[in-house]
């Protein structure tokens, strides 16, 4: 698809001189359209099929500084249990019109689980992850198999699967979720069940069944043949995605090519059945840049969302600029250009919706020739 | 994936019982969300995910009898040109808040030419496509390829073809156009760009090149091996449609399984490089009913948009039935109960948003074990 | 993956020079090897693993006036019926030591059947199709479809279908078959089963049930959604073929992309349902040279055989040039450089074991920079 | 397929009862059959198109007590370097007719390197594999990448690869290969090439780059998002089997699905680029089964090479029943019926041909309802 993005012109100039003279017999059709419950297209056309994006949703940024403590405040005030299912409060994009959305497609939250408290199972179609940002001691049951949550783990509930958080410890718990609610909703796609009150299974195991059948790398179980649209794959340990990134990096020195640009390591998480995204609608990544390294400036058909888990850095999100550090989220909407560099070494979680438009063929993305 | 939706109770009333109960300081806590653009799930969690799709679009019948001649009145008042691209009127549902669009995805119009007009070539990532109602006359110019449009043909114009339109006749033309306009729109995927003013070609063959190198039936050319994700068809043909759902109805007779249900012919309109669909958002399909047959009574996740091509019939559409005849559209929001009744030999287009939730592993279809 | 074939140098010199010398001792380890049933890489590399493909089986012409009056004179001596399953004369490649085989993988021979004779039914898991040369009358009997035969179509009996063939007429009939037997025979994939004695369905249609559901172009049966690795259409009719050709030939005529190379029109016989080949391990096409044109010369990984439908031509073949006419047949080895020339407007039947080949990512083709 | 194998009556009875009378026109006949290169159906067919498979391969085992000496004594009387490519002994089926195939499809040797030896690098179209069965020491460098080879790690050198090896140690070592040779002769695909003469890198890693960009769970490098049809994984680590199968034994004896019968655990070799297959011609997994258990007695098509790893079994092929130890390696032909069970806790490294049966549709398997 030829990229022609840069030379975009506003059409509402020409269009507004092709308007119809306003007569009492056009104000007569204009009225049977209502009547009929129709809408011209010549009067929408440059809002409705514009030359490029023009997103509602504004990138933002969200503090982990405020995150944190209004989370822990929640704790004190706001139960949790059956009903109130979940002590997780949404990040609202200020374009999104008083939604809980950071974008039409992508809800983001923060997650907070008191000490010994439960947030019964339920499921729902609306695909959803965790990423643990601090802490541990709380234990997610996916469809009966308990996952251990700690720093740095990215963690799956992927649609139609029962799921509940229970926290073993004496301290509370936050992390953050992301979900394919605001497509959901939109779309008409969404459905919802109760499960336990209680999660199925209290135990506290080091590693997920999932774990032990699929993180075995290069491997595949025999009793696992048949390809699955989700990951199996309940959690994706820090240990790992450490350490590959860390190799990345190495291996750049040593002079082969392992990164995705100079001095910028990246992983994404994958489904091992597939080798695709780990659930339909939401692909996840994790990347560390050196110090002093800027990602080449880039605009892409979609939402991305970035939370920084270390380091600090500069994000240049269209015209602004944000200095960021741990915890610290921001949301880039459609054919908004970005760039992000770094101060000391940055590591970045990473969600976004691409997926849903490389399988729709609306997928594009512009990089710019010349990283800074 | 189980199919729960009949057991569905509505949450609302045990969220209710949740609410955290209201305190100064909740209603601090309240405004520290508000001030951080910060949005509880506890107190949205009904709204946001139901237990089923609660789709704004409501089940709708649009009158040929109404659309067309406000069609041609608007032939009359309004030019077509650079600007006003297309004299099309939006199909716009009740539900939708003012905008015409059928449902959160799809768009459908009535569009006009007048006698020896031209609607100037352009191009925009949404895919499109014509279904002729009735009449003859106007060439669509797709990338340079003219191609004839006449009673009972499907057209497409995929995502990022020019495509332009002219009236070789003394007599105006109306058709049906079809589009992902919402879906582009709400997900921030839409670019355009202007072509030529005239149509790049005012030939008008029987047939396009691209019907004489792909409608060969179980050939393709060697000069097309590679796959596209759109359709190389520009036209179907309404005597290939119409005996095909013939030959159907034919086999039926003689013993042998050939109809989606008894007494129902049907077929998908399909890429001849992948036997898929036409294009990645859009399906489109065209039904025949023997007098007295009724559909099983289905729902399904995404909208769905019948014309009447022939013939006249009865449609329940979730609590309401309509009487419906030649020309007249209905729409079925996702998740609505519905079928349709022939009265005589019923023929139906029919177009749906499905591809983009089967690619996206949201579909379901729950079908009524009894036809009627 | 690199194209090297073109600086192939012999490696026996080399390795010739690197065999140990013979010693009681290097006789005693030779012995031991035949024992133990062990044979060493270093006596056998330049043989096994050559530095291009050097097939046994050798490019060769059999000429239809020779088959044919073969073929019935048959028909006078041998019966056809249960046990002598079919009166078909395989074409034996001189390379492949004795065996009815026109290379490793395929098979071809010509098939006669008497007036009113019935060759009885039975399946295999072999894929076979037949290409009728000259001729009408027969019907074969496809999992109980009546597909008529006539010249000019290309039929199928993929694998495990049940097939049967009747001779409706007071004439004899020829044709060619097409099969994988060799294949079969030497990876040990064959089943065999016999069925009916006689054909299940006498009857005599114009079109198979198989036709009337699947060909109409650009159109699939919504009660055939499921894709089959085989095609469903048990014809595809000479009609269709030759207006394909036609139409690309005119369509370069007037300046459009349409043939394979200048002057060359061909199409590929393709399963509706994917897109792909009709059967996992046979390809099958069709060419039409211009008068006075010749094919770029190629070189191919596995085997092409051509028949000549219409007209008369020069091939070259390796080495070897040969002049072709109507019904003639030539196969064309593995890599061994080939080139066709129109000397008026030819007309061929080819087809390969080239799925096999790109489906385990072994296919490699040099086609030279220039036609002459 | 309805799986028809049981049943199967041999065809030759009734075909030889069909074969016609032996008259002087008959033979005339067949003189002209032979002068023009044809050999007709009726007097082959039971050979060429068996009720079901029979291999000229017969179930065979070879004696690592005997095939270890043999190689070691060839080192001592054999050169490695350019022309003797490597110190390599075919493992020669009886049935084969002198060939060095264990099948139709697949070679498998045993091969030996000296102390400080280097066989010199080449490639080939041929996909090869390595399994150390005991040992260490030897580099192995795959397109310039360097890859330990250590007791129990399963190795690639996919087709069209540049490899050669290097013994570091004061020691010998010996290893098995396993490539797809008799299929690339057959069919005749196969290219060769030669390279350096040396290794074109020296350097000693623990671990290769392939596996320090790859061997991470469920992760997948930025810079490798592009699918290969090969793994890019040089080495799968004995440690990553060894304890993905002890988990699977583990996760049983916790009351979990995860072996692929009651007390056989087992793993493939995957490509994490798509979940599928190491190479599109070559399966490899590994087997572990608790002391008493036999595998479910099944026929398969295509050929399955076992070596054994570690531990003591008996092994069912066809009529015969052979116990097997360290290091033996036995062949399964196409639908013979087998069984292995373990006297001790059995270790199998296993490959075969399966992939390509997949792929082209011929794959069949029966496996008897009942484990002993």
């Amino acid at each position: 698809m030829t990229d022609t993005w840069e030379d975009v012109n506003d059409h509402s100039e020409v269009e507004n001189s092709m308007q119809p003279e306003d007569t009492p017999e056009l104000r007569e059709l204009y009225a049977g359209f209502e009547r009929e419950n129709l809408i011209p297209l010549w009067t929408q056309l440059d809002d409705l099929m514009p030359m490029a994006p023009n997103p509602k949703a504004v990138p933002w940024v969200w503090r982990w500084s405020k995150l944190q403590p209004l989370a822990e405040r929640a704790g004190d005030l706001v139960p949790v249990g059956r009903g109130g299912e979940r002590r997780a409060i949404g990040l609202a994009n200020p374009g999104m019109g008083g939604r809980a959305y950071i974008s039409p497609t992508l809800w983001a939250a923060i997650q907070q689980l008191g000490p010994h408290e439960t947030a019964p199972e339920h499921r729902h179609s609306q695909n959803a992850f965790r990423f643990v940002t601090s802490g541990e001691g709380v234990w997610t049951v996916v469809n009966g198999d308990p996952v251990r949550m700690s720093r740095g783990d990215f963690l799956l509930t992927p649609g139609w699967n029962f799921h509940g958080h229970h926290n073993e410890t004496d301290q509370s718990m936050t992390w953050i979720d992301g979900l394919d609610i605001p497509f959901a909703y939109q779309m008409d796609t969404g459905f919802f069940e109760f499960g336990s009150e209680r999660v199925t299974d209290y135990a506290t195991p080091n590693f997920s069944r999932s774990e032990r059948l699929w993180c075995h790398p290069g491997l595949r179980p025999l009793s696992g043949l048949h390809n699955t649209v989700n990951s199996p794959i309940g959690a994706y340990r820090w240990e790992n995605t450490d350490r590959a990134l860390t190799d990345q990096l190495l291996l750049e020195d040593e002079g082969h090519p392992a990164t995705v640009e100079q001095g910028h390591a990246a992983v994404r998480y994958v489904n091992p059945t597939t080798g695709g995204d780990v659930m339909p609608t939401i692909r996840a990544q994790f990347h560390r840049l050196r110090p002093g390294v800027a990602t080449a400036p880039r605009r892409e058909v979609g939402t991305s969302m970035f939370q920084v888990f270390e380091g600090e850095g500069l994000v240049e999100l269209g015209d602004a600029e944000y200095h960021v550090g741990h915890g610290d989220m921001f949301v880039v909407p459609s054919w908004v250009r970005y760039s992000i560099k770094a101060e000391n070494q940055l590591d970045l979680f990473h969600f976004n919706d691409h997926p849903i438009f490389e399988k729709l063929a609306l997928a594009r993305t512009h990089i710019e020739g010349e990283a800074r």
